[in-house]
């Protein structure tokens, strides 16, 4: 199928483009009350993330209402643990969490990799099929997964953590078992998202949350290891790696095969750019609380961050999610002004 | 009173000393069965921090059980605004939390600055003297309190938070207020910290705990210009500002009136040296996870640390408080270890 609106993909390899395409992390969500319609019918959140028609539903919704550049299928990545046998529940006001978490050997033996993705997360690339269908190639649709090390924390810590100090004492007391775990969720990982973009996917984003709560080298030791294993692997599409918080490794991580390096709302952009250099797209990375913004406020910050571009090779999106009490109009604006941005050639 | 130990102080003056002074952030407190027999014969937390001869008692148990080179009062940084109207509880498992908060310009109207240190926050002088009386000089006493943006984030959000999203969104929507609120912190914190100085606090620590959640432009707006004025103002004693997660701002913070800037465990000792420059005193800054290492291997990361120390002038410590899950023996192998390295003259 022919794409109408490509640009994102042009971004992402660094090709010539009119203007900086633009999306938003959690665009497909809480913010827009068609979203909150589709999921107050429904029993809970994952029945939604399970259910392919209305998945797909709610990932188009954005390209209808925000007029995105790019849709991105609408998903946790908590799929993952689950498929390797980890089950969760995402507790209203509360976040997910896991009844089993994996702290032993013995339960690393219970965790299973050697599995097909269509029969454990075929709900996922099914939606993925229906939403290009549906998009008719209006714009590039993004699939995604966690990083090794944020599935890990949640597999360990079995919930949410601000320190995640049962995850990280692991690293200390027993790096052979995190080694092993590391390994099976890349594993399945990178199988999970080659069948994402075998169903569809343009492009594909790997989420590291919780990358800033490791030091440099504990990130290189059990991050960048296994960011790089994805990188390698996937070759069919444009991938981007969002290690959030993890400035200090940036260097590190532009020198991964990745087309695209994430940055959070703290990352300075041109000294992001002097650490990435020239060969990668970065994306990025309006506070998302300047949303809360007046509208004539927020097109100055936008139109700041635009300025901070010394480059083309940019995919513009907020550091961080959208915040769920952010005004749909706010987001409009933001979008509007990143496109009525005339590139400097 | 003389000090039979006053290397903390001298360390942190930049002058000699025949070995690095150590002390764990959080080292009076859960980690020792001593502390928790006191907490648990109590109703919670906050009686034992308004209680003089308790907070004394549990302030001198890690001098006497764990060897450390100073004491910390014991004490919690929500006093502050407590003292400024808005009552806190400690909730067990949950973190602190708040009923009023100050988010409107009439919220903002009621908070009080205009009080007597002694009247409201007479149990944390009263505290330091009677612990000053009972350490009889063996080590210095070190005075606290939270710096003005985390407690504006406190004060703000009400409870502990992910993104502090309520308290970053004032940033944008009324910085006025955010201002005006920030400097009636600081003014509170600053006769608060003299009080601390006058009953005897051989040195005092400003903790900026939820610094990470900024950008550098915003953290130098409503951060560091506050720690600024603090700096500026404690001549007395030497001072430390400890801002967790600003490792971008770190040049900025050294730049500031302060003899110590704290490192947490993500930030690189040789980095931080060379941003900081030689006229200031680190600490920090070995993770806390590492003390679920073994001994040996712990012991082993402990020199390892030290040995990317290239100036005297350091304080060790951890990155962060220790966790309270932490064998009280693996802190004592921690101080016995950084006591028995050989600084390289």
């Amino acid at each position: 199928m022919n794409l109408k609106n490509d640009l994102i993909l042009r971004a992402a390899r660094g090709e010539s483009v009119e203007r900086y395409p633009v999306w938003l992390m959690r665009q497909a969500g809480r913010i827009l009350p068609e979203y909150r319609a589709v999921r107050n019918s429904l029993s809970g959140f994952k029945e939604l993330v399970e259910t392919p028609q209305l998945a797909a539903e709610v990932t188009i919704q954005p390209v209808d209402i925000l007029d995105v550049d790019a849709a991105i299928i609408f998903s946790d990545i908590l799929v993952v643990p689950e498929a390797m046998g980890l089950e969760y529940q995402m507790i209203e006001k509360k976040g997910p969490w896991f009844e089993k978490t994996v702290c032993t050997r013995e339960q690393l033996s219970t965790i299973q990799t050697d599995f097909d993705i269509e029969d454990r997360l075929g709900y996922v690339t099914e939606a993925i099929k229906i939403t290009n269908k549906e998009l008719d190639g209006r714009v590039p649709l993004i699939g995604f997964a966690g990083a090794p090390w944020t599935i890990f924390c949640y597999m360990t810590e079995g919930q949410g953590s601000k320190t995640f100090s049962v995850s990280r004492k692991i690293l200390y007391t027993d790096p052979t078992l995190a080694h092993e775990l590391l390994q099976s969720i890349t594993d399945v990982t990178i199988k999970y998202l080659k069948a994402q973009i075998a169903a569809g996917a343009h492009m594909v984003q790997v989420f590291d949350s919780w990358a800033g709560i490791l030091g440099k080298d504990q990130y290189q030791e059990f991050g960048i290891k296994y960011l790089k294993q994805i990188a390698d692997a996937i070759n069919e599409v444009p991938v981007t790696l969002f290690s959030k918080g993890a400035f200090s490794s940036l260097k590190e991580i532009g020198e991964l095969s990745c087309n695209t390096v994430g940055l959070d709302w703290n990352m300075n952009i041109e000294q992001a750019r002097a650490l990435v250099g020239e060969t990668r797209t970065l994306q990025g990375n309006l506070d998302p609380c300047a949303l809360y913004s007046s509208h004539k406020e927020l097109e100055r910050l936008t139109n700041n961050m635009m300025e901070s571009f010394v480059s083309q090779r940019h995919i513009v999106n907020l550091g961080h999610g959208v915040y769920p009490d952010i005004d749909p109009e706010k987001v409009k604006t933001f979008i509007k002004t990143v496109k009525s941005y005339a590139i400097k050639h």
